[in-house]
């Protein structure tokens, strides 16, 4: 039997987990919570691998976490939901794990685009931008065929591009930010003070707008024409073979109509007329899958990066 | 001897060349004024690469044009100042060249961002963002070592990015275009609604703000604070090892203490503190070195992009 490549995808309240093979498929699946922060969580991490190891012979182990990683030095250097600023993670599983086993870390949302861009319904071309809009918003940039990481590995940070400098405070300590105007927590925040007094709003807002509510429908239009204006900037620098949507909210059906309406309606600059905008295909496994293949790529020279 | 690699950046008012060395080094530079447009300059660059061989053994010939280039076809999907739009450059020009001169058309400012990263005084790392403030507002982007042409040959185009949707009018059609906020003519116009009503009031403006005149300071920090809006965003999604400001305003030392100010007061996320800003350093020859080593890159087989 040969040797397998292992995906995680690490994130503050779940670890997924998989066997990813080279044409992107996933076997013995999981996913698990995740056990507080710091290096509880490493030790959870290697107990995962640990488990995978006692079935297969695993030789590769791609990691994504929901921070900024150093692409020269592979230490974290942002993670405020794990507490894992500074960490080296390869380094510290390694402690666990044999030498011979090849551990790559990647920024989550950075995987979930190449993992878009490898195997997703609606890759094409060499680029890809991703925006992933759950609670919260990033995404990630795929250029000439590779993961755009930047020179420090907060490359794609694309929620926190000032939309609108000075205006609501946003978690990471700036204002203004993207991710505070179209996200889910931006329509949750939308909903509520339209009335809608509910711990479910952006939901039950979503659903009043389909249903031909035309006040929740002007609510959802603004959130909606907020994340179209940030794609069109991120469309006007990369100029992506395809935009997808991805994220709990990215992919709701009914908000993915309000966003193609936003979309129809903003000013493009020409040459490009319009840009293709889907959802995103892979669903929850796209972090897995893309860490693995990333992984896979590092350990064959392949260079995933020019 | 051996052969050699021309460079021509054809502008709407000139067009400059020379031969450009493995090193960015450029021999026998010359300018001379645009001769209308259309096939009129297509016979006019024709007839400088004749110049240039008369006298050496040119292989190569990289050509910069201000619009963008498919990079899959080469041909030119929007020159407006040369009403370039839909001709493929080089197949043209192989009609009064030999078929064995190899001939590459890229972007202006992507080949002047490529120049900078190459054999700029500031380059590092992988990674650069040029942005160039002259009459207008341009630049181009290398990431992971590869310029950033985009799927159509419109990356790049940060000019075009809707700062403020809806506002201002653009010559592109569209509205709220960066550069109508931050660029030579965004500053000449906003020194002449505060009164510098001269045919310089731009460059009255911002000697009068060194000078310590608050009213013209303010005005000038007003189009620098624009200017490093755009930045940050940029900043944001890509995460370069530098940023360069080029052009004729760009490049101004009294405009780009006034945007390192803006820049100090702007703010950042984490993890990235602060990204250095610098002039770029080829000055009115960066385009042609682009164009020269972009073209002899395309020759060698080498990845220019991944």
């Amino acid at each position: 039997m040969s040797s397998a490549t292992l995906g995680l995808d690490i994130g503050g309240t779940k670890i997924a987990s998989g066997l990813v093979g080279l044409d992107g498929t996933v076997a013995e699946a999981d996913a698990t919570p995740t056990l507080g922060s710091g290096r509880q969580v490493v030790d959870q991490v290697a107990e995962i691998i640990d488990t995978y190891r006692t079935r297969h012979p695993i030789d590769t182990v791609g990691l994504a976490v929901p921070g900024g990683v150093d692409p020269r030095t592979g230490i974290i250097t942002a993670a405020p939901n794990l507490a894992w600023l500074g960490l080296d993670l390869a380094d510290r599983l390694h402690t666990h794990l044999p030498s011979s086993i090849f551990v790559h870390v990647d920024n989550d949302a950075g995987a979930a685009a190449w993992a878009e861009h490898r195997f997703g319904r609606h890759r094409d071309g060499d680029s890809l931008l991703l925006v992933t809009v759950g609670t919260g918003l990033g995404g990630g940039v795929v250029a000439n065929g590779a993961l755009v990481r930047g020179f420090t590995g907060a490359g794609g940070e694309i929620g926190h591009l000032p939309l609108l400098p000075g205006g609501r405070t946003c978690e990471c300590g700036s204002h203004g930010c993207w991710e505070q105007y179209a996200s889910g927590q931006a329509l949750h925040r939308a909903a509520q003070a339209a009335g809608w007094d509910t711990a479910t709003a952006g939901y039950d807002i979503l659903r009043a707008a389909h249903q031909g509510d035309s006040e929740a429908a002007d609510v959802v239009a603004g959130v909606a024409a907020h994340l179209v204006h940030g794609i069109m900037i991120l469309t006007a620098i990369l100029d992506p073979a395809r935009v997808l949507l991805g994220g709990g909210l990215g992919t709701d059906p009914l908000f993915h109509f309000f966003v193609q309406e936003a979309a129809a309606q903003a000013e493009l600059t020409p040459p490009r007329a319009r840009v293709p905008l889907h959802p995103a295909s892979l669903g929850v496994m796209a972090g897995v899958i893309g860490a693995a293949d990333l992984a896979r790529h590092a350990t064959c020279g392949i260079a995933t990066r020019a």
